[in-house]
């Protein structure tokens, strides 16, 4: 098909929707290795997982054999509201650029939360709905995933209790107000409604929270209240599943097109993004049917594929969650205040650190204010202002777009733009006013963190 | 064709968008009142309006009798980056009321201005680059028109400068930042800038400025400076003709599926959303093709059509600029800190004005707590969040679909979704907080301002 034919955004029908999600690891000969239980250092069973986990949830998360996994209707009448999202031609960007190289992103900011955290939001809630459960628990950060779960839970009518780590509770009052829109509670963490909670407190009065401590003050309440589970935006498995509709969608979209990617880039903080995108292009790649070259980016501030250690580690500071073995900086590793809070995450995805790992992947870590010039240029060709998280993606891809410049090679080159920046204003204004820094973690910081690895 | 075949969102092809804006004043018998000259009290002439206003558009303010004027190529361009946007059919919204009535909306929120003041913003910066100009001048007040502009204006390499009215420079930082990161200078209005910024400081040291007062320094600039023009984002006959791009999607989605509406609802504020969501559908009407039922929405603290004069009067406070015969309330009518800021002007587009006037549309005032009650329940079942100014037309299409539930009757409804209410999240705060409060002017303090309207 000749190039002129491909319009600014490919979307596909309702009807060319994934109807099964894609489970990489069942075309893995290296499974990603197992969770293990903190106190028996045994893989965890299904039963074990079922406490913390919906039941189906937690056979997903087990489950590395089932190549397709069917998207039940319900969750495929809620993508309807928001996906197919649309893969863009960048044909702005490459006109700046002056690029040979054809640029493309899945744009997943295209819905109320903001970013792709949804696909798997709708489907946690679904599953616990059906289990007959009354709420969730999750925590939250920056507030993207607090946001998606509490959107899924009100259309399922569930009850959704995020703990917000407490920083973001205060800075952030308006993604606060965009839970509380859609009716879930939002609590600033450490909080004196759990036990770890009010322990912290006391050893630590005026702290202001930590992802971790969030995390372990959710799964308390979950393990503990009667009809409640514990749900999580990245890292699980069986979060990476749910994100496969992006890559589905944008692989259909370009064959399509007959559009083959050479190069796919995402941003990686905990992996959900970046599995889910790259996905169905991996599977390809495991069953020797083509190659592509993928490239995870994440921040310099907190490296964990780039100077991180392969092993396992504990999920949350707390250490009451299970061991997964994964690149990671060290549970203890507290990253500098990065704006790009989804990327601010210790570990990374166990099935993303198994492919890294098997030399599948590339990796680059990048510096924020480099992301900031990328998603400031970003925005004034393409019109939408990124998140800064997606902006790692896009400043490897305008760095890659370049190179073509300089080898004049017509690469093409897709990348995740994984949402919007409209509740990181403050950000960006740092950023205007020249007030933003770039913050690398000295070796000896990593060793310090790393040396309190846990012994399996 | 069978209902169960409409999709949740219908999409235009790219190839299926509008090539034409559609200019209802050609169809109009009674065409609307031309602007006036507010020394001589004549007629604007193209000369006087080019003064002012980009030459090229300066003649579609004044072209009443060209139905079809065509959109060039640049225009079409930067459109398919965010548009064809999605008519969405509300089934989940449906549902939720359980009416028999159908309910679809066309959403023009997914671009970084998160409105459709974006539609127009294009338009009037592709006129002023082809000019040669240097840049152009505008106010604002919530943002949306600034964003949009500064958006455009980045996009063809054009100095953008914008009067923010004080009080929202100061609350919304973060459109400010929005406005920053495309490049726009904007400064608080009143200011030391200009002319009528130092009086207005003079005489009102504390003053946290006004819509009007930045529309006069706006315009002082515009015309004091070499090389610059002004730029308005609604009420102009100009804006509602670059709007019409939205009625004409919506018309040609409905025609793809056979749908015929029976009720059209839109927001209105000065008019720029609903002259161009009704403009082909009314086209119909003035014809005699067709028949709708086409409702107005506008909030009660500022009630133009429902509680105005049809008169000549000034656009701004400042009154430097044109009269216009316009249903209004009184330039100096000061409607209550109502939260959607985008509708709180105190008249309406001349266009709009005079088919009220003939009794082609009907309008309709809602109070601020009962559109917030719509939005959240139109958030937590259709998944987007929107603005205020889009909540007015909710809380119709809401109250005409539980009519329909009594009735029996199955009426299509289609509403206009204007924008996303992300940067409105303090708005949502006092709502949940219960601390929204509803205001309606009393009958003598609009008998107030309306005896202060010009003789003509």
């Amino acid at each position: 098909m000749s190039e002129k034919k491909i319009p600014y955004k490919i979307y596909l029908e309702e009807s060319e929707m994934p109807k099964e999600w894609y489970n990489v690891r069942a075309d893995m000969k290296n499974k990603p290795a197992p969770l293990l239980n903190p106190g028996t250092k045994q893989p965890m069973t299904l039963e074990e997982l079922s406490g913390v986990f919906c039941t189906e949830l937690a056979k997903q998360e087990l489950d590395d054999s089932t190549a397709y996994i069917p998207i039940p209707d319900e969750i495929r009448d809620f993508y309807k509201m928001y996906r197919p999202s649309p893969l863009v031609r960048a044909y702005c960007l490459e006109k700046k650029l002056d690029t040979p190289a054809k640029i493309y992103y899945k744009f997943e900011g295209n819905n109320t939360s903001g970013s792709h955290k949804l696909n798997s939001a709708i489907a946690q809630a679904y599953y616990a709905k059906k289990q007959g459960l009354k709420g969730v628990t999750t925590e939250t950060g920056a507030g993207q995933w607090g946001t998606a779960l509490s959107m899924a839970c009100s259309y399922f009518d569930l009850d959704c209790k995020v703990y917000m780590v407490k920083v973001s509770y205060e800075q952030k009052p308006f993604r606060r107000e965009v839970m509380r829109t859609y009716g879930a509670s939002v609590t600033p963490s450490p909080s004196m409604t759990t036990q770890v909670g009010r322990k912290i407190l006391e050893q630590h009065p005026g702290t202001t929270g930590s992802l971790g401590c969030a995390i372990s003050e959710a799964v308390e309440v979950a393990v503990s209240s009667e009809g409640y589970r514990y749900v999580l935006g990245s890292v699980l498995n069986q979060v990476l599943l749910h994100q496969s509709v992006i890559g589905l969608e944008t692989k259909k979209a370009l064959d399509k097109y007959e559009i083959v990617p050479d190069i796919i880039i995402g941003c990686a903080g905990g992996g959900s993004n970046l599995g889910g995108l790259i996905s169905p292009f991996m599977g390809e790649k495991l069953r020797g049917e083509k190659d592509y070259r993928i490239i995870a980016v994440e921040p310099a501030s907190c490296p964990s594929f780039t100077r991180g250690k392969y092993a396992y580690d504990f999920c949350d500071t707390g250490m009451v969650c299970p061991l997964a073995k994964m690149y990671t900086l060290g549970s203890d590793f507290i990253p500098s205040p990065n704006h790009a809070g989804g990327l601010r995450y210790h570990g990374m995805s166990s099935t993303l650190s198994q492919l890294y790992d098997d030399g599948l992947m590339e990796a680059v870590s990048v510096e924020q204010t480099s992301i900031f010039r990328a998603a400031e240029q970003f925005a004034r060709v393409e019109g939408i202002l990124p998140a800064p998280e997606s902006s790692h993606a896009i400043r490897v891809a305008i760095d890659e777009a370049l190179k073509c410049k300089e080898t004049g090679e017509e690469k093409t080159i897709v990348f995740g733009l994984t949402g919007t920046g409209y509740f990181d204003m403050v950000a960006y204004e740092k950023f205007h006013n020249g007030e933003m820094s770039d913050y690398i973690p000295t070796d000896e910081e990593l060793a310090a963190s790393l040396a309190k690895l846990p012994t399996v």
